[in-house]
């Protein structure tokens, strides 16, 4: 072994990984979306999901203020507009309108669900931790949808055989495994 | 869309996830390892990164204890290995005598590296916190470690098209994305 800075360490096993949209609602209503990467599994029951926010990003004040999101999971098809989520901020376009995903209401959080996605999860804030630059919001679960249509996720994807790159944009590599 | 359990959404996209080793001593110096796939960054400067261990883990004992843990990444020729890791406890077993992986001292850490594996990372516990049946740790990475050797890290696998499966048993699903 040797030693190594931890960006060329990471390289080396920082993908796959998931790329979901999060949803929210800034204190008037109006829904945001942003893609995650930082995404895990928490808590088994309840269940609970964490996700990483930079703590410059709108919905990130949007979940602190009204203490809900939803995950959204995304089929591969709508890589373009996952990418578009991630590099745009909800501070200066309306994300729902320019890339054309359909907000739909929840049945317990005020989140909108994306209808085109292939799970959407309802969450409540139950704990919520500021690290340096990125919060991390712990979500209890508390709705799932799923889509009746089936799909492959949108995974973040490296430069390894096996996985089928769909749309990069700034160095972000977005695609799926190969069948 | 339709409302679902969790359990049942989690199905359609709770794969694939990293499957990784994290070690950490007792207050005897006695090192331990288990297998872990809730893991995420949740910082980027500093490097953090958050794992969700079970309340009713040894190793989140130790890692409690000694504010530590390494976070090793095994190719997946060692499936059989983390899987051995994460179905027996460290109360019961030397899990390093059994699977007959090498612990290796890291530079800043007490918690070991494993030299099989393709990366490690020595951290360093910045936050805990406690959700309900797990507690996630934020370990700030202290120092980076990469093999010599080039290999594909081991994933939890679904049954979706594109993975091959390598070990299975009691339902976890340890193999890889085909070349």
């Amino acid at each position: 072994m040797r030693e190594i800075q931890i960006s060329d360490a990471d390289r080396r096993w920082n993908t796959p990984e998931k790329a979901v949209l999060v949803t929210s609602v800034d204190p008037e209503g109006k829904p945001n979306m942003i893609a995650v990467g930082w995404l895990m599994r928490a808590n088994m029951e309840p269940p609970v999901f964490a996700i990483g926010i930079n703590n410059k990003s709108r919905s990130g004040d949007n979940i602190a203020a009204s203490g809900e999101f939803a995950i959204a999971v995304p089929p591969v098809e709508l890589a373009q507009q996952v990418m578009y989520c991630g590099t745009h901020s909800g501070e200066e376009v309306d994300k729902f309108a320019e890339t054309g995903l359909t907000a739909v209401s929840g049945k317990i959080v005020k989140a909108p669900l994306v209808e085109e996605c292939l799970v959407n999860l309802e969450c409540k804030v139950v704990k919520t931790q500021e690290i340096g630059d990125h919060r991390v919001f712990f979500g209890e679960v508390v709705a799932s949808w799923v889509s009746e249509k089936e799909g492959k996720p949108l995974l973040i994807v490296g430069e390894q055989e096996g996985y089928e790159l769909v749309y990069e944009e700034k160095g972000f590599r977005l695609g799926t495994v190969k069948d």
